[in-house]
């Protein structure tokens, strides 16, 4: 950015062509006999002067930030706290697991060396897998019967213990429902409709497709449908059912729901088209088990100055049961304790209080982030920022910062020269998610660091959701970005 | 962007913020009961106001840019081309997988479609590793002999049958063996200095210590050395020894270099430490066999209009004899190839020609990109513009063009709004690469797009560099990407 162009409030990463030229970094691919053909493969990637935002506002936190940096990508510290919180292994809400990460998260925190370290409860669900989950196309003629990988869906009903067998009609949209109507009655419906491939931001495919998920069983129950499969939520063609949250409307009849690989799906679309009327037998023996109790995990730096106005940042502990939630969440819980632990080990002490927050329960409805408002300690406190990190451990690549007007926005585009050698190519309004939403209703601005999600959805909610999913250096890049922008806003406010 | 910015060519994704808050995309994680909340977690990622350019640009190619996406991410066609070209296994210059390589990229330019699909004549080097290759740290008192992962580092000569057995001395640098001077005469020199993990760019992390590979065997023979160990360049620690090219400098003696993995340099580290006169012995066979025939591999889309003015694509189809060099270089081959055949599968003919140029060696000496000035068929041509893609095939976040003045750079800026959907966040001078150098000393502005590298050492140059560490979508995006690319410069030149 040139010298004259420093209140341009658009031009977050906008770029001085001639002064980018003349900023370039060394050779990106060098060899010794080949050292001068490199000096034309460069971008300023990482030079300062690519990146819009104030010089003084730079020089004042560069050295900060490169300490951040240096401490967060040479120990694997932050890869260490997200293999910590996985190792009491997957953390549904309501479920041993859960509650073993409670208790970790406590120990972590005071080895951390945060103050004010508690649990504040939370009342959650508690819905148990089952030990049966069971499905097969079954034979017709001479064909064999063809087992289906399935799993139910978190808040699903239980099959009868003998299972439940019924023709299964396909369906690509909820819609679809109503034109088919009576001849749904008795039937297995199978919403089977893709993530839209050709939308590159994975979430919008994601979002497209997820209604068949969430709705789908009640708006087959309401034409008398006996059950649901639902194709996969995920691009990739492989045997793992992914799992989520799904919804019963009052006043519906609650019929079983069961997510079933993308492979698999393929195979009973298939045998559809192929064989017209096909039945499939599903047994399961999911079931809720009422409310219990749980807690939200609260570590801070408390603020010098202003220890009642809060920065939080934080993702969420409780998981799906498949695999070992790495990505969802245990990557923005560890992203955010690592976050604290970088501005701790450079020795600073915030103007304002810098708070974790590692929220319970944002799979299974969301109580953790609603407790958290509601709990007595949130009296005479002010939450300026909530930022969540709920995007996966993958590569960072923006900033999402402020919803209501541009001011924190302007603010944080003003040092996005800190940002830029981090990854943060763009700085955009938005932030938010489910824990901090009830926060940013009562005015707190959402912050989020954004990340690729190319690979979000390979693994999302399934077994694959493991720690080798997890790049130990786009994970702490994260937290290299949130220590800084945390940190910045606890000195200077919104 | 607001309308009355469209002139301000630094502003390639500068934002308006109050536009962009009002572009918002659906929610990014919508779940029924809690759709609003996502009303707060959006970004306009993909919101065409969010990003800078003219308006009448944007319009005139997004019809187009929008069929090469639907085309480019539904049918992973650009994935199933990465599978073809490691089908040959790996493609060492002058190995038999170079030459099936070759074979196989002309059948599958015809079977693309391509017009004047050939091969051009390269002469290139053909060394080959051998089938011995170990290295032990010999036994001590009562301790048994350590085996070391190792690999010969590309070009090497190989020991004495026998091996070679010799004291190691550590060392962090090669400025270090001066001050060591006479003292290494006899000995194994052990470079196992770390790629700088506080360098958020890995390959500038890489371009810091790529010294002791390329340059370590004859600083360290000058001193009377007699074999050189060198730390794999990755930030992994793991077992995989990663190759790549040394080189000896005139008139000092040859001495054997291997590559040692990261997790036996640590064990080599601390055995040196511990016991101070440590012993490895040293078996490689890899010899120099000489010069022999291979050949770049080209075909295009005929320029309409001036044909003879070419915008060229292209990667290499050379890679390391470890892995199946899938992220280098199949995926930029096949990302090259994949952008023609969207061109040509929306219906397009371009004005000038649009080229797709595999090259062969540019990891053993880069005789491919100088044999393609050179050759007969140049004659009368002018290319205006060079793309290679060479950084791997992870998630595209940038492009970089254009490297002598702004004009190419910021025709591509001002069309940055179709570039941004997908995952394009900024616009920089830069491009280039080995292959390509000798056309841009003639005056081709360079081009790439710039890739996510946080992963890209983890496998390169190693037995992990296959197939699936590529992820189909996020190669698809780059080929996608590359479409637009060239044929934007081909419609409208430099």
């Amino acid at each position: 950015m040139g010298p004259g162009d420093r209140g341009n409030k658009r031009d977050f990463f906008g770029m001085n062509i001639k002064t980018g030229v003349s900023e370039r970094r060394p050779a990106l691919k060098p060899r010794g006999f080949l050292r001068t053909v490199f000096a034309m493969a460069l971008v300023c990637f990482t030079a300062p002067a690519c990146a819009g935002g104030s010089q003084s506002g730079g020089q004042q936190y560069q050295r900060l930030v490169d300490e951040f940096r240096d401490a967060g990508l040479t120990g694997e510290q932050g890869f260490e706290l997200l293999k910590r919180i996985t190792s009491v292994g997957p953390r549904l809400t309501g479920s041993p697991g859960a509650a073993a990460a409670v208790d970790l998260s406590l120990r972590l925190m005071k080895e951390l060396g945060f103050a004010n370290v508690h649990a504040e409860p939370v009342e959650v669900g508690h819905w148990v897998r089952g030990d049966a989950e069971k499905a097969e196309i079954i034979a017709s003629g001479t064909r064999a019967a063809v087992p289906l990988a399935v799993c139910a869906l978190g808040g699903s009903v239980g099959t009868p213990d003998r299972g439940l067998t019924a023709p299964v009609v396909e369906v690509q949209s909820l819609d679809e429902l109503d034109r088919l109507g009576p001849r749904l009655t008795g039937k297995i419906v199978f919403f089977n409709r893709l993530m839209d491939r050709r939308l590159a931001d994975s979430f919008s495919a994601y979002g497209g497709a997820a209604d068949q998920r969430v709705n789908g069983a009640s708006a087959a129950a309401r034409h008398g449908a006996v059950g649901v499969l639902v194709r996969s939520l995920t691009f990739r063609e492989d045997g793992n059912p992914h799992t989520g949250l799904m919804q019963y409307d009052p006043g519906v009849p609650r019929i079983p729901a069961a997510a079933v690989s993308t492979f698999d799906a393929g195979v009973l679309s298939t045998l559809i088209k192929k064989e017209k009327a096909v039945s499939v037998s599903l047994r399961m023996n999911c079931r809720d088990m009422g409310r219990v109790a749980s807690a939200n995990v609260v570590g801070e730096l408390t603020g010098t100055e202003l220890p009642d106005e809060v920065i939080l940042v934080g993702g969420h502990l409780d998981s799906w049961d498949l695999g070992l939630g790495a990505h969802d969440d245990a990557a923005g819980c560890a992203a955010s304790l690592e976050a604290l632990r970088l501005i701790k080990a450079v020795g600073l002490r915030p103007r304002r209080t810098i708070r974790v927050v590692l929220f319970m329960d944002e799979e299974f409805g969301g109580t953790g982030g609603r407790a958290y408002v509601l709990a007595p300690q949130r009296k005479g406190e002010r939450h300026l920022v909530a930022a969540e990190s709920d995007r996966g451990g993958f590569a960072p690549v923006g900033l999402a910062v402020g919803g209501r007007d541009g001011k924190v926005l302007e603010k944080i585009a003003s040092y996005g020269s800190l940002f830029k050698p981090l990854g943060v190519s763009f700085i955009v309004p938005g932030g938010g998610g489910v824990d901090v939403a009830p926060l940013v209703e009562q005015g707190a601005e959402p912050a989020a660091v954004m990340i690729n999600s190319q690979a979000y959805f390979d693994v999302h909610h399934s077994a694959l959701d493991i720690v080798s999913s997890v790049h130990p250096r786009e994970l702490e890049l994260q937290a290299v970005i949130l220590a800084a922008l945390v940190y910045i806003l606890a000195q200077e406010g919104t």
